[in-house]
């Protein structure tokens, strides 16, 4: 019989956006308690955080060493499982690293690190520890995602020849992180952020996207990584044509200066006989777009999907699901996990459903091949792990 | 400072749907524990439904007199402050009276009771218990909603004088309840359901959204009620011209044999400047028409809303909340009002934005008055209460 | 072999909507000539518009009898053939008659008359003189339209239940007529359009939408009738419950104070085992909506339609055709009776498919049935012709 | 006072499409008659033409040199003024430069020629011959095409910052080629095409669309030109990275392998301050996106809009105009011009809003950059003309 989860949190203090995602994702399927917390580097604010969310004083902490020091104290029926690592990305490997290290499952938001070797030391450090580690490529959540996958896998359009994936933001169209907006300020400044703005923030979730759904591996780009605002220190702006191997091309998308546009993350994919559609503006809703045939519009909550989607889906159609029931699908994945692991069945996250740190070393990967690219006079980049 | 609620559920076992829905929205916002539930009329069950919740077997009843029974014996930091009740509609009345008459707060899904007059002596009871009864008509609780009714009660579309509502399902269009279908079941079933099916149903939701998005009444309505699959026992079908007053009309449509239709709730309204549409399909955007000029696509999340619409949303704009966020919000405000009985401040339901027990009476007297004018050969028939 | 039919025109002068409609949707295909006009009361106009369009200063008339006289004395290989009517309602019925009478085939804007019993008058007359008459109920002119009745008649979404059509505009929520535009002036003014206002201007259409489309009649109804904009002097808002028979059930809105809506006529149409949806805002789309199956998108110009469609469109999907194109087929239809009158093959107008002189009886009677039913107490009116 | 323009037409024979589409677009407003024509190769199918066109025989011809002959031969008041050129690619250049030489305007369809040698003579002609000759290039005659492009040469969005235009299509999915398709055949044999396939077809018409809204010029590009389908000897599929000076960057995707899709040009364009969007699928909406304000929908027909887009729209909003329309926009503003040059007052095509020769050399110019730089290793070629 699966249990209850004990989670803990680094990072997820009061002006934070994510730290709240991650709660409420992994509270409403009832897998997960949130126990502890190391919410900022300012103690106050930890703690104003800790009672906001009705958490026991003692169990809010000063820093995540304290937390995972403290925890391990604690009897083991007690004990933090799992911690939810949503930080900035200069603060993402060393606390992943830490809990890994210390026994502790590790759920955290993408990218995975700072930096592409940070990255590879963790996808080690899974393995020699054993440990579960998640990424919260949120949108691979979504049960439509899935369905498409299931779909091209099971050879519904035939031989893939073409992907399109695009992420237009607005929001960076002006200089936001000069007007005190805590969200801008860190991901457009390389200490904080690493060095990808735009590319890293949502290029990667583009790319995981595509190779999700479609299978297959970015094999070659050619990036024009751009930063469009005065006095911006990191791109806030892409576009790249792509290869996955010879016969399947596509073109990537990521801007942050889609002045009006929210976050519209869209994947097209073409085969021999047919295609798909998804947009994150609907996302209970996937196009099948057979050759010379009407265009199917297949919807979340019906009869007719794959298992892979009716498990992704709370809801019966027409009630629609979101950004927050598609994070929740990699926690509710994520704990399943965990249960494995505590009844010693879990063997790798190669069995499972979530992104895991193989992604983060890809999405990092995609940082740093994109940039090379970008700088580079030649066509085609190779993409190098 | 508020406090977690402790909540247990009446209602929600294995096979049922709106009780997975009333947890899921308990949890989401972290204000609410599950402590205790007489889940179904099987014990077994019941048990069943416990465990995979993780819950604390002691806490899982036999029914729900034994569960107030015993949660009154506990000490009151542990006893459950609050019910959930989400039982088929004749079970409605029965566990809400009794739980109010011990001192629980209620929240209830629609429609309130079985029968109007039931509705009233609930309306009543939280009266003179002084306890908090929330009815969970879920379409109020999206932010989209909340924004149109402030606008128009600003003027921003003038004086109100058209108000179209429909809300078509197709999931009844074959003989369900006949198929085992235990949703279908239960709601065609007159002993269960109530005097409606359809119009009690779904009708209640529309007649509800359009009264609260207008701020007005339905004074006068000419309904056709209809039984459409052969041999059912209660309506599935019906279309209701309306009045609010001398000065406003409406049409009212709900109907769950509209095939291949799945939840699409809708509602327009035109004033003398202006006009607002919002479909439960694209729950995220209100469309705001003003005369002669071009439409605006209003989204959630961004930061041109109201105050009213931004408390209602948890996320940036772009990033979809659905149906189980909009259910939330309605438990989010249980739990101001719960939190405010704690601490004194709370004198009655009309202070907060979730709909009550006015509402559910109001909700009964609609069922009754469109049977009596779908009966009679006169074309107006006044709206009673 | 056909030939090119040469076209005579009364009304569509200088300030006219409708008249420049019909001249471009009988030129789109090649099948008129544009010989002759009596464009306007003003003499002055009238030859301003036959400057304009071209025409012989001598084939530019003073008066349609005039017209009819003059192109008599012609030889017959050069004289009017035909006479488009795109007068205001009630300068419909005497050049109509005339012309019939004259032995020139007669293509008429809706509604066909100022009253039923002249709509009664014409219909004989086109028995009685065996000359074509054809009424421009455009939106039956779609081909996705014709793509619905054809599917439904091949019992496509099985026994129908239920159809739900609506007109919403906005233009006429302020009072324009006061403010000297020509168009709302004569639509709102009794003497011009006879007794109905939206409901003859627009209401029309939706009945005649949905017979077409169902391949019903309505046989009862009951109305709601207003006007909205204080002063104005006849109805601008209509809303109804249909019944087509006892089995089928309806709902018709027409409003011209939807304020911020444009012309969006829309059908919606439910059967036992399926659903059609049209709006002309998409016109060349089709929603299919198969009971429990996904939703097909259904589109113009594809190799997948019935050959009635196919027949009544011109480009490859994707090249969207409107409302002119929709009128031109009502023109190609026409031009095809007549040349058959030319051959002597032409029977009745029942052969053909445009909306004629008992579409037109229908119109009117819908208007009269719709004045009764708002004006009595009683819920349903019969629909009498 | 302008007079009708007599039309002659080469190619639109039996079988073929756009020749269809001119004919109707030259109709619809009344500013032309088409008097002669030599339809194909095969006088048999030439005459069978004519006759459907109701055309004199006598002015049906066995080639487009005999035409030309003839024509010269008639009096003044009598004889053709100008040619549609409606051929496949390559034979463009040749009747157009006779015509042009002999005095006629020309009206061609894209791409202008086979090869950009021709291009560049057939502008000189124009130059050196004072003739017309207008590049049907269709979506630049849509009217919210005008509008983006008027607005953001006001400045509404700020600075321009990126452009994405895409023309995805998919009926060349399948080797249609050898299935007797005639379009399919001559528009993938190099023979009769050109050096580009899709490229040519439609990749011309997407960069010319961004040009003509932007107002800016591709300077470079850097493109992924390929053949998907097996033994297709043109390019079915493009993509690629474009520059517009250094401060605009873009997007360009043409393919006729995306399976399913129809004909969806799409246009988004950012700048500093706001954003457009444009699609082919809903030709008649405008998205205006201001920064961090609600999206506007802005439509064709309205009285917001400006006297160019209103110069460009026959009916009031909500009523659809399609592809035939834009077309039709283009041939209206070719008879200005002809009639221009009739009265003495035409100086070049330059002060009129079709597209020209100038327009035709940078499509085929296009074309070859696109290639070369597909076949180069380097990443930028420069666009050179």
């Amino acid at each position: 019989m699966d249990r209850k989860i004990r989670l803990g949190m680094v990072g997820g203090g009061p002006d934070a956006f994510i730290g709240a995602v991650h709660r409420k994702a992994a509270a409403l399927d009832g897998h997960f308690d949130l126990v502890c917390g190391a919410f900022s580097r300012s103690y106050e604010k930890s703690k104003e955080t800790g009672e906001a969310l009705h958490l026991d004083s003692e169990r809010v902490y000063e820093s995540y060493d304290q937390m995972f020091e403290e925890e391990l104290k604690r009897p083991e029926n007690e004990r933090m499982d799992a911690v939810s690592i949503v930080t900035p990305n200069h603060v993402h490997f060393d606390p992943a690293k830490k809990a890994l290290e210390n026994g502790f499952h590790v759920i955290i938001d993408k990218p995975i690190t700072f930096s592409l070797d940070e990255a590879k030391e963790l996808e080690e450090l899974t393995k020699s520890t054993g440990r579960v580690l998640a990424l919260t490529h949120t949108y691979t959540g979504y049960p439509m995602i899935k369905e498409a996958k299931h779909r091209i896998a099971a050879g519904q359009i035939g031989d893939l020849r073409k992907i399109y994936v695009e992420y237009p933001q607005g929001w960076l169209a002006s200089s936001l992180e000069n007007e005190g907006n805590k969200q801008a300020s860190w991901r457009t400044d390389p200490e904080k952020s690493g060095a990808g703005g735009a590319i890293g923030d949502i290029g990667t979730h583009a790319a995981n996207l595509a190779e999700y759904v479609s299978g297959l591996e970015i094999t070659h780009l050619c990036a024009d990584v751009r930063t469009t605002v005065e006095g911006r220190l990191l791109d806030d702006d892409s576009s790249a044509l792509l290869k996955f191997g010879e016969k399947v091309s596509g073109v990537l998308m990521a801007t942050q200066v889609a002045t009006g546009e929210e976050n519209d993350l869209r994947i097209r994919l073409y085969g021999s006989i047919g295609g798909f559609e998804w947009t994150h503006t609907d996302p209970n809703t996937l196009l099948f777009k057979p050759h010379e045939e009407p265009a199917q519009i297949l919807r979340a909550g019906t009869g007719y999907l794959t298992d892979l989607a009716a498990k992704n889906t709370r809801l019966p159609a027409g009630h629609p699901e979101g950004y927050l029931e598609a994070f929740a699908n990699i926690y509710v994945e994520f704990a399943t996990a965990v249960n494995d692991h505590f009844n010693g069945s879990y063997k790798s996250a190669d069995d499972y459903d979530f992104p895991d740190a193989a992604e983060g070393v890809r999405g990092m990967a995609f940082v740093q091949n994109m940039l090379k690219s970008s700088g580079s006079d030649k066509k085609w980049t190779e993409f190098k792990v």
